[in-house]
């Protein structure tokens, strides 16, 4: 018996998910292994120990259990701001006069305004539990500084960003919260390590990218006695936790009897979209129930629409391992668009081997239709959404307005990942009329795929 | 029976008020009527309406009638934010390692970031109701002028929003919020108004000031066919829609057998403290229960602790009708301190009334304070708090400490008004250890007490 679905759906907590659920173990395909930059063997527990801590690096290779159970310390953290609300977008369905049922799974419910604090909570608490002293991590448009610099406060666990330059020039703010929360927050690239002495001596003057920052990071944390390096996207353990995502919103769904007929999310590194759409992937790997999921990535970066499938460099740097995945190249330099968020070469080797396989579509977009459809998506709906979130906006709207068009009554499902009020200056610039869009050429691309790895026996 | 607590309450929507609670109705003492600024006589509904919408001068007249329907319009509104969860703060009484039971009531999950929108959607749907072109009103800090401009972007009526000059130079950012929502922001002074003009002329370079900014509202709302003017707080009419604060939180508290000893809130106007406690002050009236009410206000701008009960302008412009309240005089200049939604000089003739008979208390604290508080409570709870809201954050963690000294097992329930995105230069200022505390002198009150005027009958 299906009940008057409300405007948002609150999972009580008696309800929400125990365990994260680990898609790989449905895969018949697995996502191929991260291999070792020097040697092109596939990485073993012991040689990522020293990066990662030890529970992080048995969720990072095991493909094979399908459930994982949260800790309850995590759990109790989640309470703090989960259930994230399953929303009913009556208003934007009014406003587009579409016979589709629109839904978002809001994840800015959270002082760090996005769903990366899902995975942040989770780093630093095996962090924490294993005895280890901090973490570090770099951070570009801030967001997952943010969630790590909030995780980390809660646990008492030191706690050191390393904040791409012209990023922490531009948003003062951001670090500010961070500070607040108790981070410590260095301008990228620093003269505090070895590598960042380099690039500023080689480029006196310059503004760094998330590559040197990553680089900045992974030292100061193996020359620091009890501490790790964090990430916030493209790894397997971060699609892991982010699986809190889709599983609440399935069983928000389920609780109503909704089925979604498309999922839509944005993509950068696949977090979101990875966390959001596993249970329902799951289902469809299993061959219970048919689903339509949509990536949706930015023009001036889109590595699956117009990436090769290959082993590439996760960093600028290369001092990372080589994962199999949709990509750019890591030498490609997106243009300065206003979803940093979303400027990854790369992207989850669990996403591009399904998108590979055919089990999941991508879409890119330009992004001053994208903040169109933010600005119409705030106005009735009233979320100001962060530029990354509303990639996933635009296409939902795009559906909705096909739906229009055939008649057809679809259910539509989208992760809106966050806020943007730290993204006024983006919005400033479209209201001025002064945003504009940049696509690479082929030939931009063709100098990115040029600086791709030769991996012996790993195919193109 | 009373059930396990969770971390957060929310209200299901079936149990969501229906209707605001109008405390006056069971008020003995009445707060006193609005006089005329020329006859010093009580302003009639037909003084009123050329300035606001009739069904707002109702509400604003009415003290008798106890509860007051909410249209079904402005409930589907409310449905898109509102229930605003009921949150025990667990992490919180484990810090403070209190035998106290701290709840609060967070009113920042919604874009605006504070608690004004449930007034301005109130005030907006009356004006189209009355089918008005749109509204006018002024803005400092920017979370009024936030809410009123989300509010008229759904009704799609027109808003113009004064916001005093360094505000607007100050914080960029929340005048582009405002115009993402449609809005047209002016700088106060402006050269589009007479009065504007006037002070640009006598004043050259003036950064403007609060009472600048509504004499151009009201001035832009005469002259503008089918133009009204609406105000965000001190009004009887904004407590009234405030009520859904309390409201909800009394329901949800109800559900779960929990009565609170003390309810805390930061107080400008008095818009969410009035909000707030109206339910639980109406079971007081009426001699149902006893409840301990603080209001926090903060030191810098005293108006309850050491203001004067007595009538006085609304506006430093003194066009405006008088309003008998707790007051530093209509020329009493705050210093500038880093909660602009308190830097009032005067205090709602409601609550002033309630606080002249006894029935609640009220504290001042200073910024560096209430910045220490906040902080402590984003470390633990994950909100990054608004300033103003933080000065009830600060009394709360006060009485829970003292709580622990006396081993009492208080139940404390305070106001989280809003949210500190747009305020991360003041908490720069904290985090760099460079802000300072200003209180006025007796000599500085006394400057504001001399400005006030002498009312005819009026007593002090």
């Amino acid at each position: 018996m299906s009940r008057e679905i409300p405007y948002k759906i609150y999972l009580e907590e008696k309800d929400m998910p125990k365990q994260w659920y680990n898609v790989r173990a449905d895969m018949k395909n697995k996502p191929a292994p991260l291999l070792n930059p020097v040697t092109f063997q596939p990485m073993t527990f012991e040689e990522l120990r020293p990066v990662f801590c030890d529970e992080l690096v048995k969720q990072e290779l095991d493909d094979t259990t399908p459930y994982i159970d949260i800790p309850q310390e995590i759990l109790d953290f989640y309470k703090m701001y989960r259930p994230a609300p399953l929303v009913r977008a009556y208003c934007l369905e009014k406003k587009l006069d579409t016979p589709a049922k629109i839904y978002y799974k809001f994840e800015g419910n959270n002082t760090s305004g996005s769903h990366k604090l899902n995975s942040a909570i989770a780093q630093a608490y095996y962090a924490k539990n294993q005895g280890l002293k901090g973490v570090t991590t770099e951070t570009g448009a801030g967001q997952w500084g943010t969630a790590l610099a909030m995780a980390c406060a809660y646990l008492e666990l030191d706690c050191q960003v390393y904040m791409v330059k012209c990023s922490y020039e531009q948003k003062p703010f951001r670090r500010e919260v961070m500070r607040t929360y108790g981070a410590k927050v260095t301008p990228s690239p620093s003269d505090t390590t070895e590598i960042g002495r380099k690039i500023l001596a080689e480029h006196p003057g310059t503004s760094g990218s998330l590559g040197c920052a990553i680089s900045e990071a992974v030292e100061a944390a193996s020359k620091q006695e009890g501490y790790r390096y964090v990430l916030g996207s493209v790894l397997n353990q971060v699609l892991l936790h982010q699986t809190i995502i889709g599983l609440e919103a399935k069983a928000a769904m389920d609780q109503y009897d909704i089925v979604p007929d498309v999922i839509i999310g944005c993509a950068g590194g696949g977090s979101n979209l990875g966390g959001l759409i596993s249970p329902f992937m799951g289902e469809k790997l299993r061959g219970e129930r048919d689903y339509c999921f949509i990536a949706v990535e930015p023009a001036s970066c889109p590595s699956l629409t117009r990436g090769r499938f290959a082993y590439d460099y996760c960093d600028t740097g290369m001092v990372c391992p080589l994962a199999k995945m949709y990509t750019l190249g890591s030498g490609f330099i997106p243009s300065a668009s206003h979803s940093g968020g979303l400027r990854y070469h790369g992207m989850s080797p669990v996403l591009s081997q399904l998108y590979h396989d055919g089990l999941m579509e991508a879409r890119s977009v330009e992004q001053t239709s994208v903040f169109a459809a933010a600005e119409q998506f705030a106005r009735v709906e009233g979320i100001l959404p962060a530029p990354e979130s509303s990639h996933a906006i635009k296409v939902a709207i795009d559906e909705a307005l096909r739906c229009r068009e055939t008649g057809e009554e679809k259910t539509i499902l989208f992760g809106l990942t966050g806020t943007g009020y730290f993204d006024m200056y983006a919005y400033e610039k479209f209201n001025d009329g002064k945003m504009t869009d940049t696509i690479p050429t082929d030939e931009d691309l063709a100098k990115g795929f040029a600086g791709l790895p030769h991996v012996p026996g790993a195919g193109a």
